[in-house]
């Protein structure tokens, strides 16, 4: 039997527990240029949030009664498509479902051969790609910047990182908690780590950035945001990539209380989606895949077992209780 | 005798007008390579607000007790520069003095042979670059465009707003008042005029940019800003050139609270100062003296008359009374 996490209805807030149902439908005859697929890996991601709910967005929201929208990588089981054959493995928004039916230009084929399928979920997927862009085509790290990046053990963060540092850059993340810290440098080999549980974040970036900062890769918005901003050097620069801390209550999110400074030190913020770099993928991938196969770049997943763990997955994304990709592993649910 | 204006202390918020003295103090003999000047006209700008706390920012801030920093233009009376001559006309910050001794370096000869010398404070001078490097170098309007100016009927919203009309974008003008709106179209030649005094500017822009806004020239924040956010297009551009709304009051400046449309839309908000084009004033100086001679570019003026009338003049600028270039001719205090 097939099943799906579906949407029961757009949550108020970020509170979303209850807005999911579970179903077990079976799948019809597959039409010509249509594929069926096992999904054997889905992704959870903070841009979930702005899928249910009915203010526009960058894409169609998911409507109360669909399956959940989500990234997946499956194995191709049946086929009427002369492009993609049984065996093959494909990535896209395969859905919170353990098999599905799928127009063939809705996936993308990916090459399994030599890493991991899920990998295509984190590093090697749409996190990787956005880590990427947002740093490399928006941030522009130069050597001898002193780069911060927020939410920094988190999946975009730590990839952001890890390439300002390649990059030649002083690289500090913040993220929450001594463990995750610490990881930042010792396991990703960043410069200096900063909790921002711990309090006074404008001292911690002062010790760690007393030369100011040239380019903040922004991941939370909110306070944090406030604190760099305050540090931030002339003509420096702040990609905004989403901003969890405001995700989930938008009619509540504000911004950045030193605005002044855009002005008083020419610097420049630029947003961005994936939307603007649908186009570029393979250069990404190519520089990705490239960094892990020589062990310069990690990736870190948080896996979790089954799609009922979709309900506390998704809220963990605002709650900050994963440290890594957060994926789910439904091979079980076959 | 020379007259002055002098700050007494830092005032807290914008209310300035106590915070002035006037003296009368005689100069000292000329050293070499200092030239003195008799100043006919001063420049009153939203800028001074940046000057007189002590806050730092991208100048360092007049001390109590100093003569207030001002632009102004005045002939050369007496020189001991072999660069500059007695006759020449000089720009620069002159400061609110009626004469005054400048090292030959700290000063900028301007040619007033073509057309009047206080236009070197308007149009052809500080407030004709800020316009024209922030609409042209940052801005980029292109034929197409829906553009919208805050402060439009102001010396550098005026300015910008022609200046997009003459390449090609639909430009709509926000300013105070049924007077000031008028003039923005039946003198400027605008597309569309929205008294921001007059309430719902969200339905008003909605009316004027019925396909949504591709930049957005920024010279007040505050409010105006948030309703203009919701109305961007993707990819499109905010210029932030200085933020009078928030202007005088520092600490309680806040930022747009649409910030989260800076990522779903791709949004590139980029703020400046005249300290990133010291380099290239000539271009602007170019651009817009030829615009001037040939009538496409109109430089509206607003004159006070007598150094006395500074703390009120400068009152004005935050109150929205002037109606253009904020100017003080003292050539009556000599």
């Amino acid at each position: 039997m097939v099943k799906q996490v579906r949407l029961i209805d757009y949550p108020a807030g970020r509170v979303a527990r209850d807005f999911w149902s579970f179903s077990g439908d079976a799948l019809p005859a597959l039409d010509e240029n249509q594929i069926k697929v096992r999904i054997d890996w889905v992704s959870v991601d903070p841009g979930m949030s702005g899928w249910i709910t009915d203010k526009p967005s960058y894409m169609p929201p998911v409507k109360p009664g669909d399956v959940m929208r989500a990234f997946g990588v499956g194995e191709v089981v049946e086929t009427r498509s002369e492009r993609i054959k049984v065996g093959d493995w494909v990535t896209g928004f395969l859905g919170l479902q353990t098999e599905a039916i799928f127009a063939e230009k809705a996936v993308r084929k990916i090459d399994v051969s030599q890493v991991a399928p899920q990998l295509f979920l984190s590093g090697l997927g749409m996190t990787g790609y956005t880590a990427y862009f947002g740093m490399m085509d928006i941030g522009q790290p130069q050597e001898g910047d002193t780069v911060v990046v927020s939410a920094a053990s988190g999946a975009v963060g730590g990839i952001a990182a890890q390439l300002a540092k390649q990059a030649g850059a002083r690289v500090i993340g913040i993220a929450g908690g001594p463990i995750k810290c610490a990881y930042l440098t010792d396991e990703l080999g960043l410069d200096a780590g900063i909790d921002y549980k711990a309090g006074n974040i404008g001292a911690a970036l002062d010790a760690a950035a007393p030369a100011g900062i040239d380019l903040y890769f922004d991941n939370v918005g909110g306070e944090i945001l406030d604190a760099v901003l305050d540090r931030m050097n002339y003509r420096g620069r702040i990609v905004v990539c989403g901003s969890v801390s405001q995700y989930g209550d938008f009619a509540a999110a504000r911004g950045p209380a030193g605005y002044m400074r855009v002005v008083t030190h020419s610097l420049k913020m630029q947003g961005f989606t994936m939307r603007d770099y649908m186009h570029r993928l393979p250069e990404a991938l190519d520089a990705l895949a490239r960094g892990y196969a020589s062990g310069s770049l990690k990736f870190r997943e948080h896996v979790l077992d089954g799609l009922e763990t979709f309900p506390d997955a998704y809220e963990m994304l605002f709650d900050g209780r994963n440290h890594g990709k957060l994926l789910i592993d439904i091979r079980g649910d076959h």
